[in-house]
């Protein structure tokens, strides 16, 4: 077994078919594209509970990796009514707009109606702070006016196709962390620190998450300082999650600049800056699936060249924890205790793939290849033996190493395994 | 101590104060009428989390509640660039029309180009259905084409006006059922039979959620047959989930009328019927807060008569699951001790309310009282006695009876309360 290196086109055509064929993503060239921007694509079943236990640790990690203060999960509305700007998306009725045009006016009427229309019409939100911004005086009650505390948020927001024609959607994460003016400085760095941190665990080669301050020339509106969480793709250096640094102008005009609404305390009386840390976890989702490919080539008994491919992810994130098989014995007995275990394993939150029911016969090498690629972190083997003494085959997904255990154990294993990785 | 009976104005006007005092829904009228039409509002700390749990329970149940087939999760794109309807709600950028409208031309030309404009833009989803019976295909061999299995998926989704000019956006949830021809009407009624036990499961009076089979003059579409699950408001009956037996003519549209494609085996070989249950979380919420809350009044010493309200929210749908207060004794120390439990409480998940922080003096009766307009199940009190020997207060908000427990035991006596709930 060795471990060769390919270049990066190869890498990427690579993980694109291993994401098609093992359920991660759903076929067609649109959404391949998608998915190699970061941006939302459509999700096959592996790549939903993937994006779902990775938006679950976040939040976890957010909400209580309590640094010295609260924080508060919001939900906003994803189109708006109120604070629309003189651009910006909207959301029109195709009907409205047809009767428009259909009415026979005057070419200026039908302009005057159209713009009136489009004012009317609401406005899909591109980000997470505006929401969080106008929370903030009924959440003030809630920790007592105390700083720092936050707001957290996850969703769906829409980022503008900026001339290309074709804009997109993103699930977003959003921790908007309002601190005295002194601390602003000290908090970004704190967060970037931690920040970091959560995306190094989980990943296989921490070394390709790094962070990096943001030029001053790059600063846009509010922020004095940003910082930017980086993967680095085959292609290049893409933004995972920044950290911006910016006072309090976008809350007071939000407030319409009512002060006294809006002060604070930590140690003296103030209006809170912002320090909002924005994440893309779709894109998330698409480099810790990079980091996790492992690929390795082996040569087998008769020069055959074999390529190895595993996805490495890490135990929480990965979607499928265990697969269940069956080997040698009366198939329908060996069914009804994979049955079992299945009901088992769901009950306790374990996502658990039925193998056993697999109608199409293959190899066990063949369906342990099947596994690897999928990421599945264990699977398991019930055969007549299991009937006879309970015993059952655990394979590991990580050192291929086949243990044999009692089939009253594997959840509790299973359980304890998984909220070590958590944990670490 | 006795329970009065009130009017529905009366109940909907508490309700929706108790919700904007208690952080389940953010101040504002356009915001209270979002939330009693059964709409995404702008839900605060406790109505997000509110949420959470019970989208949570919904894919539980529905993804390992297995009824003979497996349920995969997917997720599909918000908007859409294919598969376009002529009217529908389109995603425009304000810029592109402006453009248009200042250019000067004819008026034919605008309408022409308006026109073109409108059917290049991405159109927005109103539901979870034409994304699932899109994903079919990949999601069959998963299945080994076995019937029945169904796709799971929850969303916002966007809800057209129908005149009114205000559009919504609701968090859907959403069970595409495929499955044999001549078993699909059984099957209508074993999930409407699941949806509804599910449901009243999480109720504190389950008789307010019934099920309803849609009028035949009802059935819109490819429906042949319907069911909707009710929740009976103060003003009437609203549909909380609806189930319909569809056929399979859209779905061989969606795959223009590709059948061997979609052939799949129960029995016999036969393109799938799609039994689809979709559900409206939004309203599930309004609907939870309705059914659990109680208003007791009650007569103290001196004929002063109070009204005493409590959110008996089932204890897996309660945000909050225990608040921490401090009793007589040293503040700094006490203080101390809570942080330390928050920490432990919070690690393992479970919701808590860092009560010892606060810093508005509150007599204990007050501080209850509005634990229990918040819905936290249990609150603890932690004193000089703990100091000295380990001993807590525990009061239970269904019970209203205080138990004296060590401090030790309290993060299992209460992980064991919820999961029992939850299973039972």
């Amino acid at each position: 077994c060795s471990s060769a290196p390919t270049d990066g086109l190869d890498r990427l055509r690579s993980l694109l078919q291993l994401c098609v064929d093992r359920h991660y993503v759903s076929p067609g060239e649109t959404n391949a594209d998608l998915f190699q921007r970061g941006l939302s694509c459509s999700y096959g079943p592996l790549g939903t509970e993937l994006r779902r236990n990775l938006l679950e640790q976040w939040w976890h990690s957010v909400t209580t990796g309590r640094a010295r203060g609260q924080v508060l999960g919001i939900s906003t509305l994803y189109v708006s009514q109120e604070e629309r700007a003189a651009d910006g998306l909207r959301l029109v009725e195709c009907e409205h707009i047809k009767q428009i045009l259909d009415r026979q006016e005057s070419k200026e009427e039908i302009i005057q109606e159209i713009k009136m229309l489009l004012e009317r019409s609401p406005e899909v939100r591109t980000n997470l702070l505006t929401g969080a911004l106008q929370q903030l005086v009924p959440s003030l009650e809630l920790v007592n006016r105390k700083l720092p505390f936050g707001l957290a948020e996850t969703g769906l927001c829409f980022q503008p196709s900026a001339g290309s024609g074709c804009s997109a959607e993103i699930t977003q994460t959003s921790l908007v962390w309002f601190c005295s003016p002194r601390t602003s400085s000290q908090w970004l760095d704190h967060w970037t620190r931690q920040r970091l941190k959560w995306w190094k665990k989980f990943a296989l080669s921490p070394s390709d998450f790094s962070s990096s301050e943001v030029p001053e020339q790059e600063l846009e509106g509010a922020a004095s300082r940003g910082v930017r969480i980086l993967y680095n793709f085959p292609w290049g250096s893409e933004t995972l999650e920044t950290l911006w640094s910016r006072g309090n102008a976008e809350l007071l005009h939000v407030h319409k600049g009512a002060r006294s609404k809006l002060q604070c305390r930590d140690g003296q009386k103030s209006v809170p800056h912002v320090v909002w840390i924005s994440g893309n976890m779709d894109r998330g989702v698409t480099a810790f699936l990079f980091n996790s490919l492992q690929q390795l080539k082996r040569e087998e008994g008769r020069q055959k060249l074999q390529q190895r491919k595993v996805l490495k992810l890490h135990p929480v994130l990965a979607p499928v924890k265990v697969a269940l098989n069956i080997g040698r014995g009366a198939t329908m007995e060996l069914r009804q205790v994979c049955g079992g275990l299945l009901q088992e394993f769901l009950e306790a939150k374990i996502f658990t793939w039925p193998g056993y029911l697999e109608t199409v016969p293959t190899s066990a090498e063949q369906q342990i290849a099947k596994y690897d690629e999928m990421g599945v972190l264990f699977s398991v083997v019930i055969s007549d033996n299991t009937l006879e003494n309970g015993l059952v085959q655990v394979r590991s997904r990580d050192t291929t190493i086949r243990e044999t255990m009692h089939i009253s154990e594997i959840r509790k294993f299973l359980s304890r395994y998984i909220s070590a990785a958590e944990n670490i």
